[in-house]
């Protein structure tokens, strides 16, 4: 007896779908977002566009005025790039055109756990490295699988969700010399790491970059992501993009966002950075929280204690973390998002409370 | 000598990018866009909502307010729904967690070009049934070709984009009976049909439906589009669908607009409605016109001429029309949309001039 559910494939049904537990504290740093919302000249500006905007209407087939301005921000080609509803929607582009059965993904765990679903759902077969001990990339091992398994595609997180490390750019040449497929950059924590692999398109056509909007720029609400690579494979990966994938509301957003970035958002990028790094110092001071240097906005911590105790405490307190215990690796971490000082301060007096 | 471009699957390096045409005119109908914006009320109060609201916050994981208030608008379980960016996001999804080498996709052709599109992207092979000559859904032959390819998935768009025929619910259920995959009714524009499929959802574990706020909504900026089917179906499509993939802004307003239809946009319908029919006897009048009946908001017609020569004519009098010539079956006729009664009188003077 066949049932409708037969027509779905069994990878597909083997998986177990991607959640996020339902809980809500008042201090929220459990998704990497920014503490402070979008600065207010930008919304009264994006609201007045839009208010004067047909909304019946769609947007561009094509959003042309957004590549442009993401070309000046980015320092690439316009016709290199594709503004995405949030980068997800492009790593699942690529994948679309390049995955199916015996096409391989490259991922080094822990990491986004997008990647694999995604890669899962599509067919790939996904190939794993770990990172070292020390929680960086293991480059020795990331050119020895590539050797060994010639994935069609690499994802690298960069600086990485969740442990913040980052892919260097003498180790990411290697990769990328060594590699017969492509080499994705996710760089949605690109901005609080002060770097950027986006210079190297100029010499690697099997680069591909992926930056969001919804961390540093504040727009987590509005799913911007954007794709830079060379523009013959941009005109591929292009054909897995569905016509206005971008709504013109965010679309509006993010344009005026990338011409207040430097004056109004950039201020907040610093005072992240700042506050990581205090949380880094002060943290280390706890007894049995050992905190991992991060180059995101975002922290792993060690914990002798069974971090859900950890998870649950904080809760109890009104501050909701990220349980990552599940993640290869993470059995005894736990990850936190960088607040603002008030948010910091609170999250700093908890833990002594919980673990002091 | 291998480039970057080898890692792309074959199917996907044949496909010739879908695109439109770049016009702009005045007059506006050649994407079956509701030809009146989105009512003021409206457009202010998702605005107010919004503008409360922190951009810097992602949006729900699940949607689960706009689902709830889906399920009453619709008439089906909360459950069995799935929000998307437009409801070609959906189809997408359902593809992706079906489609693979051997599965097989059937449309019924002349229809909406992505079907074809993403299937063949995602590696399915797509077998096709031609409309009637009279442009009606054929369903002996749609019945028979299910028998000889067994499809595991069958989309048909019900109003039909571009010819305007329906599925009735008689032969809808002669298809679903006889189907062992899934048959999926794109009902993007039923509310110009005055009927809809929803009701067999009770009996038909293997019917999908489709739905979007583009047309009769007048929300086609904001890309919102919706899926319903059996709860176990929508739990494996869920699978493919990336979370976060509705942004905030957009979610609000879909909201705002089921509480605001029957008093703001049931009107614009039935003032489109007429303005179809109106149209539909006035162009029958013209000599070497033939208009083809159509029950969602836009109509092809037939003509004795080239009708690139009448898409020029009308560009040329500043009114912009698709010209769908290209399309199978289709080669000497263009389709408009139904726009304002202004803007439909214009159309027919413009109409008798080209071709009187």
């Amino acid at each position: 007896m066949t049932t409708p559910l037969d027509i779905i494939k069994p990878a597909v049904r083997a998986l177990r779908a991607y959640t996020l537990s339902p809980h809500r504290a008042s201090v929220k740093i459990n998704q990497n977002e920014n503490p402070w919302d979008a600065p207010a000249q930008i919304k009264e500006e994006v609201l007045r566009c839009f208010a004067a905007r047909k909304w019946s209407r769609y947007p561009d087939f094509v959003p042309v005025s957004l590549h442009e301005r993401l070309a000046g921000f980015a320092g690439w080609k316009a016709d290199g790039i594709i503004a995405g509803n949030g980068s997800n929607e492009l790593i699942q582009a690529l994948l679309m055109v390049s995955m199916g059965p015996g096409k391989r993904v490259m991922i080094s765990e822990p990491t986004f756990a997008l990647y694999r679903q995604v890669a899962t759902v599509l067919g790939g077969e996904v190939v794993t490295v770990l990172l070292t001990p020390e929680l960086t990339y293991d480059v020795a091992a990331l050119l020895k699988t590539i050797e060994e398994t010639n994935p069609d595609v690499t994802i690298i997180c960069s600086p990485n969700n969740p442990t913040g490390c980052v892919i260097h750019a003498t180790d990411l040449r290697k990769l990328l010399g060594a590699s017969r497929g492509l080499v994705v950059i996710d760089e949605a924590y690109h901005e609080f790491s002060q770097q950027s692999v986006v210079p190297l398109l100029n010499e690697h056509e099997n680069l591909i970059v992926l930056r969001t909007f919804s961390k540093a720029m504040a727009f987590a609400a509005l799913r911007v992501g954007y794709l830079l690579a060379a523009p013959e494979l941009v005109t591929e990966i292009r054909k897995a993009v569905l016509p206005y994938n971008l709504n013109a509301f965010s679309q509006i957003a993010a344009e005026v966002a990338i011409e207040r970035y430097e004056a109004l958002l950039g201020p907040t990028v610093s005072a992240i950075i700042a506050e990581r790094e205090r949380l880094y110092r002060e943290i280390s001071q706890i007894r049995g929280l050992a905190p991992v240097l991060s180059k995101g906005n975002f922290m792993v911590v060690k914990t002798d204690m069974d971090p859900r105790q950890i998870f649950e405490g904080l809760l109890q307190r009104d501050i909701l973390v990220r349980d990552v215990s599940g993640y290869p690796m993470l059995r005894e971490y736990f990850r936190f998002s960088v607040g603002t000082p008030e948010e910091n301060d609170r999250l700093l007096r908890a833990l002594n409370e919980i673990a002091g």
